[in-house]
């Protein structure tokens, strides 16, 4: 991966912010990332870096993960398919990450009270709108009478993921099969269908 | 909490040990925690500690979540009542320690692979024996013709209880709530039935 040259144009300043923390979070880890070390490497200065993010790991979230704005996945015509769209979106995000920087950065959120409730205010939000909208499409649609608790949706559909990448080791491998068949599950339970 | 007085019997040095890392971690936060705290407060030497719990981390986890051994509930005479028994111990498992702790240990676990395997291995093992004994007991009832694979159930039980109160930060005083939810669903995908 090349290092951008000299300052970057200030578009591009969010991009190369991004994918130095992607580069040294890939070569160090996530305990030895420092903000200093991120804006060397993008060639701009810590201010650009906190002008963006408030913290150190709201940046790593919006490098590794997905930024404030997350994009819910086109409509497909069925909750079925769209619960499919989404879990995969949710599978990707927990999976890209290099090893170590999820579970370093949900610690990091822990230990931090202020930490947490902006965590909660912007990427669990932007996650959960996506979440909301599947469910409001199927209540357009009418596969479903009226919309479910979006929360517990959300804890099924990330929990399952999270679970079986960083609590029971399973293997990454079957992740896509995981993700298909918890959207199944999850859409059937909904609907009350034993199909 | 009352400090032990001086070198405790040796039968009670487990629960010596176990009750000074719970009072350390109450009163000092995860990071902060070392073995030669807990050994200091349980009135033991470190080497008491080590001959127990290969690492700091797996002396925490049996000090706030579950032993190497963990009981699965009692029978209850139907696939959706044991579930919800379970699912129950599993949401206090995770809700019990103080802050932080769950989170940091994770990030712990994360970062050494020879802990992430040995966390594998033991704890999430007596975990599953638990998920797979009672899907057993479905089995034998006649309630399932089949066990379904229990990595899946797994995932789902403990994913969502993990994902409601450490990803998502959703209130806590609606766990019980959601745990029976939880346990229900999953015993109507499983049966098949929608009722």
């Amino acid at each position: 991966m090349s290092q951008p040259v000299g300052r970057p144009r200030d578009g591009r300043v969010d991009e190369a912010i991004a994918a130095a923390a992607r580069e040294l979070l890939a070569e160090q880890g996530y305990a030895q990332l420092t903000v200093d070390a991120v804006a060397a490497r993008a060639g701009v200065g810590k201010a650009a870096i906190y002008r963006r993010h408030a913290t150190k790991q709201a940046m790593i979230f919006a490098a590794v993960m997905h930024d404030l704005e997350l994009e819910t996945p086109p409509d497909t015509g069925s909750l079925t398919t769209d619960l499919a769209a989404l879990t995969h979106v949710i599978a990707t995000t927990l999976s890209a990450p290099p090893p170590g920087v999820v579970p370093g950065l949900l610690a990091d959120v822990h230990a931090d009270e202020a930490m947490a409730a902006a965590f909660a205010g912007t990427f669990v939000r932007a996650e959960r709108e996506c979440v909301t909208e599947v469910l409001d499409r199927a209540v357009a649609r009418g596969e479903l009478p009226s919309r479910p608790d979006p929360a517990r949706v959300h804890a099924m559909l990330l929990g399952s993921i999270f679970a079986w990448l960083f609590l029971l080791l399973e293997d990454p491998g079957r992740l896509d099969t995981l993700a298909n068949t918890l959207a199944a599950d999850v859409a059937r339970l909904l609907t009350g269908s034993t199909t």
